[in-house]
This record gives C-alpha cells, sequence and structure tokens, in this order.
C-alpha cells in the first residue's frame, strides 16, 4: 500500500454518482442538437474548413448496444491544477475498458509538452487505485506549453499517430481549449484520425458559456477558500483588533470571491468588474473602504473582513493605463503625467513590484502584485489623515489564498463531475468528435437527471485582436452584474458591512449529511 | 434561527463524549494525589503563603451524592483563540445546572478586562444554543488586558465580591495561569472565597507539564494547518516547479510545526529546538537549503516544501544577539560588529522590518518578521552564487499559516477535551480549590478512561529572571529533541528530502469513520 493519510484512503472507496444515462455506456446513443450558427461563423468556417459545422451532440439510452473495436486514447493535463483531474482520468479509463476491455489508455507526462515529445506512459488499473477521488494533477503532471506553432503540431500529430491515437484528451482552461480546436482541425487537415476533445478545466470559473455550466475545480477551491474565511471571519469577531484584507486567486473574473462572499457574508467585497463598470478609481475604493472602518468604529468594531479577487488591479481604470504604459516602456520618466501621478500615489512596496517583477515578455506581473497589502497600507494611511474623525487604532492583517485551493481532495461535486466528464470524453472519441467539449449538463438538478453532451469548441469562439491580429478565442466569462448571483449579493451585501452577518462553513464533509457533502456551489443554484 | 452554516448547525447536534467519572458529577468525589514539592518550594511557600501547600486531586465514582448549594461562576478567555472555548463554556454551564439547577454563570467580556471593569453578561441556557462544538471566542470575546497590578487586583476582587462568585474561571495559556495563580492568592489574603480556577488553552502545544498533556486548541489548528501544508505539497507535485517556504504560527516553541510534519511529510522541515542546540547560524541553514534544492534538481525534482516555525529567528544565535541589541539601541551604528555583519547579510525588506516594526515597548516584533520570505531571498542568492553547480529555475512561493487555525470549529477531539475541562472546572469550584488547573490525564486512552484532575497551578512553578527579578512561571515546552515524536521525525525525514512522502489529510471530518473524526494529536500518541 502506498502512504496515504486515513482520509485519503477511505475516498478511494468512493463511488462516483452517474447520470443515468452514462450507466450503460454501450446503450447510450447520439443524438444530434439543433444549433443556430453564431455571428462569427463565415470566418470560423475559413478557419475549421474541415471541423466546422458539426451540430453539439447528446446521449441518450437505447436499447441497441454499439459493437465498437477496443481504443487507444492519450489523455494530458494543460495548465493550472483544479480539484477533480484524476477522477476525469479515472471515468475516462472506466468507460474505454467498458466500451472495450482491450481499450487502452496513455497519459501524456508534464502537460502538453509531453505530446510534443512523446513522453507518455500507458495508465493502468492499478496506476488509478491510489488517485480516485484525490486532489492533485500528480499522476501524469501538467504544464503550460502550447501546441501552437506548426513545428509543434507537427510533433504531436507524429506521435498520435504512432501511438495509434483513436482519441486525445486535452483537460484544460480556455486557451486550451482553443487550441485543442486548432489542434483537431490540424488533425483533420492532415487526414489523421485522432479525435481531440476538451475537457473544462479550472478554478477561476470563467470558462461557461450557453455550453459549458462550470468548470471542474471551482467548487473544492471555494469550499476550501471560504472554510478559511469563516475561519478568520470568527477570529476577527473573538479579537474585535483586526480588519483582515484577503485576496483570492482567480486571474480576472470574480467568480470565486463572489461565490466565497455568499458562502461568508464579509463586511466588504471588492467585485472587479463592478468596479470596472464604476470606473471606480483607487482613490475611491481606498476611500470607500475608510468611510466604513469609520463607521463600524463608530458602532465600537474595530474589526472586519474584506475580500479581493486577485484580477482587481487591471479592473481600476487609471492602474489598468499605468500597467499598460509600463509595459511598452519600463522607464517612469516615460510616463504620461496622469500615470506618473498614480504611480506616486502607490505605496514604495507596490512600486517596486511593478518595476521589478516582470514576465519573460518584460509585461508586469499582475498577479503577483499583492493588491491586500496595497489597499491595506493605502487604508491606513487614508485614516492617518481622517484622523480628527478616527481616533481608534486601525490594525490588519493580510492574506493570500491561492494554491491551497487548487490541489486539495475534491468535492463531491467535483468528483462526480470530473467522472462524469471523463465518462462523456469516452463517448464523444467513439463518435469521432472531433474538435469537442465534453460538457454536463442541468448540474443544478439531481445527478441522475445530468445530461452529457459535447460541444464542437469552434461553436464557443469569437474573434478578439491579439496582438494585432484576429484570433479565435473563447470569451471568459466574466461577473455579470445583471446576473441572479451579483443582484442576490448587491441586495445582501448593505447589511453586511455594519452588522456582522459571519457564516462560518467549515471545513468539506465528505461522510454524513448529503445537504452538507453533496451542496453544489450557490452560483449554480441562485 | 440565527444565520448559520448547515455544518455550523449540524455541529450543534453533537453531544461531547464523556470520562465516565465525570458521568454523574454529584457522585464523583475527591480524592487527593501524593506529589513531592518542588525545588523551588521553600520561594513558593513565602510567595504564596494562602495557597501553597495543596495536593493535586482527582475524582472518582462514589456512591454517595454531595449536596451543594447553588453556585455563582464567573468565567473569561484570556489572549488568543484557540478551537474549543466554547465548549469549556458548555461544559461549565452543564455541569453547574447538574449540580444545582439554579447555579449561575457569568461571561466576562473582552478578556480580563472584563473582570477589573465588572464587564460581564449572564450566561443562559439559549445563549450556549448557536456555540455548542463551534469555534471561536466570540461568545464573551477575549483580550490580553493582563490583572497584575494592585489595583487591577482590587477591582478584580470588588467585581468578584459584588456578583458573589463561588468561582471565577481564566481560560488562557501560560502567563494567564500564572496571573490565575497570583489573583488566587490575593483574593485568599483578603478572605475572599472566590476560587480562582484555570484551564489551560493555547494552540502552540507549549503549556505542557507532568500535569498538563495537552492544551487545548492545537489539535483542531494543526489539523487545518495539515490540511492546506498537504494540498500545497500535491501542487507542488502536480505543477513541479515552486518552493514552498511556509512558515506555521505557534510562537517558540515549534510543536505545532512538528505535528504537522509527521501528518504531511515535506521535504525539509526546521525544529527551532534543535537549530538552537546545534547553534546553526543563518548562513548555515540557508547553504543547507540550497543543497537540498541542488540535489533534487539532480534528481529532476525542481520543487518541494519547507516548512519553517514562525519562533526559528530567535532561536538562530547570531539573530538572538542580533535583535537583543536592536532592543537596546535602534541604531545600527550602535551594533557589534559581528551583528552589523548578520544585519548587513539580510534582505533589505527583513532589515526594515528589524528597524520599523517595533512593539510598544520599543522591541523588535519578531512574530512579525517573515522569516519565509527571509529564507526564500536568502536562498535564491545562494543558489544565484552556485551557478555553475546549479542551472535549474529557482521559483518560490511563501506562505503563512496562523490566524486561520485559531477559530475552526473543533476537532471532535478538542470538543470533547473542552467540554470535559469545562466540567472539571466546575468540580473543582465545588471543592473550592482555589489556585488550581483543570487538567485531564490519559487523553492517549478511550475517552471513558479519561482521569479529571486538578493541579495548584503553583506547582508548576519555577523562576524566571524578568526584569532583573525573580518571578515564578509556568515553563514553556519546547520541543523536546529526546522526546519520542523528535525521534521518530528524525528517523524519518532523511528519506522526505529526495524522494516525495507527502501525505494529504484532507479536510478534518466529523462524521463518519471514528479513526478519522476521532484521531488525536500524532505527538500524544507517539
Amino acid at each position: 500500500m502506498k502512504e496515504m493519510s486515513r482520509l485519503q484512503q477511505k475516498r478511494l472507496e468512493y463511488r462516483p454518482l452517474l447520470p443515468s444515462v452514462l450507466r450503460s455506456l454501450a446503450t447510450a446513443s447520439l443524438i444530434k442538437i439543433p444549433f443556430t450558427p453564431p455571428s462569427a461563423a463565415e470566418s470560423l468556417k475559413s478557419l475549421f474548413p474541415h471541423t466546422w459545422g458539426k451540430p453539439p451532440v447528446a446521449f441518450e439510452a437505447s436499447k441497441h448496444a454499439k459493437i465498437v473495436e477496443p481504443f487507444r486514447v492519450g489523455v494530458v493535463f494543460s495548465g493550472g491544477q483544479a480539484a477533480g483531474g484524476h477522477n476525469v482520468i479515472a471515468g475516462l479509463f472506466d468507460a474505454l475498458k467498458e466500451l472495450h476491455p482491450e481499450s487502452k489508455l496513455w497519459g501524456f507526462i508534464g502537460g502538453p509538452s509531453g505530446i510534443i515529445d512523446g513522453k507518455h506512459k500507458e495508465i493502468k488499473k492499478q496506476d488509478l487505485e491510489h488517485y480516485r477521488n484525490q486532489g492533485g494533477f500528480d499522476l501524469i503532471g501538467s504544464g503550460r506549453t502550447k501546441i501552437e506553432t506548426p513545428e509543434q503540431m507537427k510533433k504531436a500529430l507524429a506521435v498520435c499517430e504512432s501511438l495509434k491515437l483513436h482519441g486525445l484528451v486535452i483537460i484544460g482552461g480556455d486557451d486550451s481549449n482553443t487550441n485543442a480546436a486548432l489542434l483537431a482541425e490540424y488533425f483533420a487537415s492532415e487526414k489523421n484520425k485522432t479525435a481531440v476533445i476538451g475537457v473544462p478545466k479550472t478554478i477561476d470559473g470563467d470558462l461557461r458559456n450557453d455550453h459549458i455550466e462550470m468548470s471542474f475545480g471551482f467548487d473544492t477551491a471555494c469550499k476550501i477558500y471560504s472554510e478559511l474565511i469563516g475561519n478568520i471571519a470568527r477570529d476577527a469577531l473573538s479579537a474585535k483588533k483586526y480588519y483582515h484584507f484577503i485576496r483570492l486567486m482567480g486571474r480576472s473574473a470574480s467568480h470565486i470571491t463572489l461565490e466565497c462572499a455568499l458562502a461568508t457574508r464579509p463586511n466588504l467585497v471588492l467585485i472587479s468588474e463592478e468596479i470596472a463598470k464604476e470606473k471606480k478609481s483607487l482613490k475611491k475604493i481606498v476611500s470607500d473602504i475608510a468611510d466604513l472602518i469609520v463607521q463600524r468604529s463608530i458602532e465600537k468594531k474595530d474589526y472586519g473582513v474584506i475580500l479581493i479577487p486577485e484580477g482587481l488591479i487591471e479592473f481600476i481604470p487609471e492602474i489598468k493605463t499605468l500597467i499598460k504604459e509600463l509595459n511598452v516602456n519600463l522607464k517612469i520618466d516615460a510616463l504620461t503625467k496622469e500615470s506618473r501621478e498614480v504611480f506616486e500615489f502607490l505605496p514604495k512596496e507596490i512600486q517596486e513590484q511593478l518595476l521589478i517583477d516582470r514576465d519573460p515578455h518584460g509585461n508586469v506581473q499582475v498577479s503577483l502584485i499583492e493588491t491586500e497589502k496595497l489597499l491595506s497600507i493605502l487604508v491606513a494611511k487614508e485614516l492617518k489623515a481622517r484622523k480628527e474623525s478616527y481616533k481608534a487604532k486601525f490594525s490588519s492583517i493580510t492574506h493570500f489564498f491561492g494554491y491551497e485551493g487548487r490541489c486539495g481532495m475534491p468535492s463531491n461535486f467535483d468528483a462526480n463531475y470530473c467522472y462524469a466528464l471523463g465518462c462523456t470524453a469516452a463517448l464523444l472519441i467513439r463518435e469521432e468528435a472531433n474538435g469537442y467539449t465534453a460538457c454536463i449538463k442541468n448540474l443544478r438538478e439531481r445527478i441522475e437527471n445530468w445530461q452529457p453532451q459535447g460541444t464542437p469548441i469552434s461553436l464557443m469562439f469569437t474573434f478578439e485582436k491579439r496582438q494585432g491580429k484576429d484570433k479565435p478565442v473563447i470569451k471568459k466569462y466574466l461577473v455579470d452584474l445583471e446576473d441572479r448571483p451579483f443582484q442576490l449579493f448587491m441586495k445582501m451585501r448593505k447589511n453586511w458591512q455594519l452588522e456582522d452577518h459571519y457564516l462560518y462553513p467549515g471545513p468539506m464533509q465528505f461522510f454524513g449529511d448529503p445537504s452538507i457533502t453533496d451542496a453544489i456551489p450557490s452560483i449554480l443554484v441562485i
């Protein structure tokens, strides 16, 4: 037995619940779903001559078993970790074996570079024994290399051909799915028969559209962050002397922050999309926070909890401009007068982060900017300037929650969802659905009613200018300010400011009351 | 119904398990335990003329119910939060009511200052309804004020007299228990009948001696930190590109770090007590870490997890000297040549923290020094200097886990332990055991065999020089390098360095398999 904690061992015993359509794969038969081509159809048709125009598909239980030959399939993780990845592989493996016991599955090692370089290993039943319902991507690893250039595509093709793959499953986010579509088109153009299938992964929750209800990993990450936020809120309320500034991972979109806010009810929550819409300046954000702290102090509450989405800084108009200018020219002297003023308003630590921490392309690394410190320093300064009206002592503690949420054991929701995605990917390979993404519809409903589908990735494309060129992209889904989750949040948040309505979700539970163990993300239910 | 998460609601239903002696309090009768007076007995006798010389006591089931009048008791939290505090109050409340239904309990608000200022509220059955088995100290709050000066003691006495208290329960760490003994002596000298009772609380795990097997809150904090460390280790192993430097709360002693190390098996774990014993310099620590990173790189492992105890910095001999010198004189020019060199070796950020962040007494605030950043910066520098032998890219991410572990929902162990401590405190009040601390022995065994005891706090005292004077203190228990937990760790750690033996404990579970839900700290079991 591999060394494992007791809970790891116990979780191995969990059997993911299956949508009824997936309970007998041989008799799950394909139905085509009518669709309206998107407005960019003509451009897409010319970009994807071999794969464009296919319909979304679903599966339904039928009486006829489809007879198949053994399948040979490859699978790869692309990009950042998300809880449930191993269950996608387990679902895929079990489904391939169910479709034909002699099917074989290979994992590409260390992400898409494993496809290019032909680094792979066969995944056997005993390999999976220690990975079912477990966190992480460590069975085969992951990486951020992209298969983009003609040489990379050619190499990938040669590797898939040498393995005689019927299918290649790429588990990734919006960019990885985009690249999957381009690879699918290339394979088809080269008359290769490998069906390239995407699986929607990202804790950020921004890979969402008419076809994808939710990316996997989001639920687990939010549950882990919410546990910690709740603990800290309870600490704040007990100690009554600290303001906690908590930054949460999640790249651009504020979905994680919104979900965690609904689960824990902090005193103040910044939502990047709202700040962008209202064109709120950094000064105004700081002054709003200071207002709240002064008000709470009048109520004898010199403590609180403030949530900050990782992407915030790029949604503040004048900072966005500043970063743009700094990306073009590193020198402060080259800044416009406005940006120069913004720069000088920033604390020294943050100025240094903007100047020193650059990515390989020389760009400012926005995700490394400690916005939680930025805000707490500026708020402290602002409160000092208000010392006539604010006499209390302002003490703040900053936190960043990110990596601890990506590789936790998947929640029951993510464990079930991922397993179903893996099974669906296997069915899509059987159907030679090259260039499709595996989707599960009806996630709000009981699992037996979940509806496995496949959507041509190209159907999700819009065009965006990138480096001067129109590129097909899957539009990142940002928080919709008109949608119910934000609207509900907006209705409640006023009450959270001065009164304390903290909720303490506690640690994720795997056993016992299903209303706790099987809860799904509230932004899905609301 | 108060707004609560589903898990909060569900946890309210949990009934703490009781040691068999505590199942019928009226018939639990006192037995005195023979003891050998400590070496400092003579000095203690003169310091505690009214309370010195009493024996430790235990309780046993008898056939005779002791008839009592209603009790009037006060309770207070002193110092930092620790999971289970509300259960001490619940146990105390239930026990007082069981002893006599007309007993009354008051909570002092916001810590010991609540006693001095007479800020209190009566705690009734319905007040406790939402706090059973929940985290935090927010029912009555906590604070760090100490009852030390003659005026403070006098005021405390007046308040206890006005409430006609039979007992005052002080839930706190080593300092709070020390002060409880001094207050007990003062009350006795003033012929006041209030029995002052201590309860051993601190997540740090350093309040441990022949009488106290474990302070409460340690178990829950370690389980929360271990969940997060495990998640990060799995992320490291999946992404294969980051070194995670994780600092853990716990003041001076490294118990939390050791416990979490045994639960998660990181690649490298610094134990302050060992570093002090070996007189390891900062340079040597950095060079050891760099050695490991180079060795792992040869094995193609450019990732890893390193645990750092919060107190480390004060255990490194030359840093200890530097801090001492800086506490005496803030100016760098006033440093000795050696300390000056040490100071100049430090990264700029840390130099600034040493110079700027001072506590109200002008001392360096050691707990604010970001040792995890200090080490990662110095290691990066060291690796750069070794670029002939080390070609890989060193990327590090730093973390500090502290506040998120103090107010989590108590583990079953802490929930049971705290409830039993509360019941024991009630029995000690019945026995007029002024100046005693409530203890539970046999924590390693089945709960029914747990043995409630009371120990005169003065029996735990030794003398330490503080500001030139000999003061009675409860000696902080540091990691014992000869003891089994450290010895076991030492035997295993070599294997953790190059091979990866990470364990992933996952989130704390409250329902299901008792080997998971009822696990007790491994440093207790080993």
